[in-house]
């Protein structure tokens, strides 16, 4: 069932030791199901409840704690041997009394490790306030440190094989985004065409399926095009509308998305028109000027001086590291294409590039999902780029 | 855009206030995207980025605070008025150097709040560690109290209208659970069935479209029955097997779960049968002795009893509470129906039952959501109790 070989988790596994090391970290703790999964394989809908990868620095492979019931779950996923899957037991799920990182922490105590370095992931979504307070207070003579983007960064640069799985990721992305503007038409409801693009993402193409994306599909419509993040209603398509359609194809956890701003109707606004052809303009120049040793600022600059030319500016960055992620977000939290970022791009970084503008009465949107190359960059979607026409 | 009246957003405000006061608390600051929703009618794909609502004791609204991005999407759900949303800017989003925290923390201490006793939901998902030491920092003259599941505890009784989109939910239950049994077929992949059931939840009915659920079709076969929460692959389903299927109808964030045990060929086991017909007659009884004034420990009694007869345990708890919500959970957190748990049914209350017993050759499960009623119980779907047949 295993996804990498075990060679490769044991290159990611001495990529995360190495920068525990240069961080003097002995132990990290790990609750990010993105970076549980990277170094174990594991990969299940089981974050709901407390569960953490731990990394020993004088361990050769990682430990895998989690609830009994889906230790099993962890047999089936993970590379690692059996004692290296811990199952807690189920009287500790969501319950006052006690709690699972109780658990955590005496398993480390037993191993004397709680006297260590440990780093923890504070700045992750699962890592909540209440197992921190419960892990301070259980193993008061720890040394805690936040480790938080530690693994993300390990994670930036993407092997062969994970390179495979997002150009898979963007094929599904093109048959969810050619899905939307199959089904999207005056009078069809919201959802109907999310279900289709839905539909799409999980069926993948006949040689690989799709795998559940980090965020829904987002289709907003007329007004609700300047509120990016709301979901689908019930309500009707309308002509002569626009719909910006955010999504993304996924496989094996690996994410390509995907992003276009399409009109409804056979005479779309010269202004929307003309606001497309600057911020297509403004993409395909922007990839062009991707290639290592530029840095992600450099990235957005040209962007800024482009859209500049036109008296527009755009306050959110222009795109971030993706890869392999569970909800709520598909982003890795590390680089960013932004003012500030210094990062230099190396070849198989992963990029979302989403460039979109919005004036007062709407706006347009447009994005690739890319990999630095050695010489350039190369997206993985293959999909017009303009102002799409239903 | 308001999904339910203002008055019914007056009154929870106002039992949450209540529980406030009983606890001494004069702020509460909440991060799980239910209770935002719950109190403010805040709907959005953004629980990725920092947001919280704030309930002040002497403020007749409460406060949203998230992303200036999301602040339009505030704006198109929230019943609140303008001046109570507050967007951040966009330079705190997922960067080392700043947090949002800083300024909701900015925000309280402008207006004096930073000295009162101050309530965090420490144990949700999305309030992380980072997030409390931020605010600890920030605020070191406040007396910050641990204010998880209190807003939890008020939803615990849903209104007429709440009642409403969990029916709906149910109709979309069955709707998802044919889809399917319809799809599930030897040499169909497994994607292809859970994209033709995700689907079937989005599109929902004519009358009312599906909403995300927040958790994803869980459909595992052979021996990943093992597994509960592993999700599905590109491997075609097998003649001659079981299928657990656990799924949800979801309607404006409302949920109605709902499982079954399907077995893909003409020749069921013998002792699945037999398993089968245990649970049904189980989850049947457990049902029937639902009633207001009944313990959440003596629901459970009645189930572990009735196996007990074949010599059969669960350790897990066979129940809990259910309504609104976003990923990564269904379950409110509240009321569990296992032992230990005293919590008096009342009506209005919502549960998952879900009855499942796993041997050591596979499992069936079996479930129904319902609420509590003047007198008994009524369930949210209507599907056949059995060991379905494909």
């Amino acid at each position: 069932m295993n996804i990498f070989s075990k060679t490769e988790y044991e290159q990611r596994l001495l990529n995360t030791k190495t920068a525990m090391v240069k961080q003097g970290l002995d132990v990290i703790l790990l609750a990010d199901p993105a970076n549980m999964n990277y170094l174990t394989g594991y990969d299940g809908w089981s974050f709901y409840t407390p569960q953490v990868v731990l990394v020993v620095l004088d361990e050769q492979e990682p430990f895998w704690i989690g609830r009994a019931m889906d230790a099993n779950g962890a047999r089936h996923t993970c590379y690692l041997a059996g004692d290296h899957i811990i199952g807690y037991p189920e009287n500790l799920v969501q319950t006052a009394a006690d709690h699972p990182m109780r658990f955590v922490a005496d398993f480390l105590k037993e191993r004397h490790w709680d006297k260590r370095s440990i780093g923890l992931e504070k700045d992750v979504y699962y890592f909540n306030a209440r197992w921190l307070e419960e892990l301070q207070q259980a193993m008061p003579l720890a040394n805690f440190r936040d480790c938080s983007l530690l693994v993300n960064w390990v994670r930036s640069i993407k092997s062969a094989a994970e390179i495979t799985y997002m150009q898979r990721a963007g094929k599904i992305a093109e048959r969810a985004m050619q899905a939307a503007i199959d089904n999207i038409a005056p009078g069809v409801r919201e959802c109907d065409a999310v279900a289709e693009v839905y539909r799409a993402q999980i069926r993948g193409t006949k040689e690989f399926g799709g795998d559940y994306p980090a965020i829904v599909p987002m289709m907003p419509t007329g007004e609700k095009t300047s509120a990016p993040h709301l979901t689908w209603t019930d309500e009707p398509y309308k002509n002569e509308q626009a719909v910006n359609l955010e999504l993304s194809g996924c496989c094996h956890r690996y994410h390509s998305p995907l992003a276009r701003t399409a009109y409804i109707g056979r005479n779309p606004p010269r202004k929307l028109q003309d606001l497309a052809k600057n911020v297509v303009d403004g993409l395909n120049l922007t990839l062009d000027a991707i290639k290592p040793g530029i840095s992600c600022e450099d990235v957005e600059l040209v962007w800024r001086k482009h859209i500049a030319k036109f008296g527009l500016k755009k306050d959110s960055r222009i795109g971030y590291s993706t890869g392999l992620n569970y909800p709520p977000d598909w982003g890795e939290h590390t680089m960013s294409l932004r003012q500030g970022d210094k990062t230099l791009l190396q070849p198989n970084m992963t990029f979302h590039m989403i460039l979109g503008m919005w004036l007062d009465d709407g706006g347009y949107e447009c994005s690739e999902a890319f990999r630095v190359t050695e010489t350039g960059c190369e997206t993985f979607a293959n999909f017009p780029r303009k102002l799409l026409q239903i």
